[in-house]
């Protein structure tokens, strides 16, 4: 939708991988819409994943005892977050939708929500799930699988999908505010024909044409675990 | 137990930490007990958790299109992973019991089982779950949270601690071959008393005394989710 601010946060190595294609046609698309469009490309801006006592800038609040989650809430207040995770920051508040590219939540990525989606900017107890200070935003995981769909249905050997994308859709994404569009997942992309993997990318980019009307899938435990 | 060799993946930036403290006492009892334990301290390593070109020696598979998942493959097959991760290799095949310290699974230890737990070394499908490659070890996961107890509770706002801990006990260590065992759980020890955080580690302490005798949690659907 035109005057939309949208943030692709990006993790894989290979620019000729499903997810680089995804990534490029995502980017395609929205332009196409009139939105404007950031990528953060983490492996190519070499994303420091470890939380230390670099990410702070100046003195700690306390230096006897070493507490990330203290001292990056204290640094963001302070303004004293070190200038590439203010920079992160700057770009997820003025987005609108926020997709997510990762193979399996790579370490990478990992590391981009640990260090930017901090308390005081992110949430702040009781400020968190539908009250979460980046609420009015939108998040959309997307992401290829090793295995096929079957291995990640309800009887199959890894369970429902749906389990293993709790932690992030609700644990973080909603932890923070966001409200969750329906996650964009291309099974074993290795094992399909040519054919297949574009209309993998093609059936994407259908979906971006909508995206703005889709409602956010529902955050809560009834919702995931409830009807198996 | 006596002659058992126990790998503790420690990963927590302040030594004064309760996890810390979890961590020095896990080490004295299990030495008490006659057991062989080492320790990966990751940040004091400074473990790299990005998943790189780096990691591969020498020349790639398939230099056109980097596939970290097939390259690290082909490199664990053909003794070309990098030093430290051939290293953390061997402490995981010694080990029969294998704790992780994580204050909700940082970064930097994602990307010790991005890089560490290959195909090849952990799994190779069809081996995978009950027939993972490092079947017959033992894995805990231990950790503390923010909220307390009541927060991650069935009808609490996070939903059962139990959903969160799918994707790592299942998705991750079981899939390994991994025996689960119950986690070790210290609720929102930032907001509790100094008695009971006195407390939280000496039922651990008792806890491994037993250890041995413990049977592994069921990592399958049906009972994770199962009994809502």
């Amino acid at each position: 939708m035109a005057g939309k601010k949208v943030l692709i946060v990006y993790a894989h190595q290979e620019p000729k991988s499903l997810n680089g294609s995804l990534k490029t046609m995502t980017v395609e698309e929205l332009k196409k819409q009139g939105c404007t469009v950031t990528v953060s490309n983490l492996y190519e801006m070499q994303f420091e994943p470890r939380a230390t006592r670099k990410d702070i800038v100046g003195d700690l609040h306390n230096p006897d005892h070493f507490n990330y989650g203290v001292e990056a809430w204290k640094a963001y207040e302070n303004g004293c977050l070190s200038e590439d995770l203010i920079e992160e920051q700057r770009k997820v508040k003025e987005a609108d939708l926020f997709p997510l590219y990762w193979f399996s939540m790579p370490a990478i990525l990992k590391g981009w929500m640990d260090k930017v989606l901090v308390q005081g900017f992110a949430h702040d107890f009781p400020k968190c799930y539908d009250s979460g200070l980046l609420k009015n935003k939108l998040a959309l995981l997307s992401f290829t699988t090793g295995g096929d769909e079957e291995m990640y249905s309800e009887r199959g050997p890894s369970g429902n999908i749906r389990y293993l994308l709790w932690p992030m859709q609700h644990g973080i994404l909603h932890f923070c505010g966001f409200s969750v569009l329906s996650p964009q997942i291309c099974f074993g992309p290795e094992y399909v024909t040519e054919e297949k993997r574009r209309q993998m990318l093609t059936s994407w980019v259908k979906r971006l044409q909508t995206i703005w009307e889709e409602k956010p899938i529902n955050c809560v435990p009834e919702w995931y675990f409830g009807n198996i």
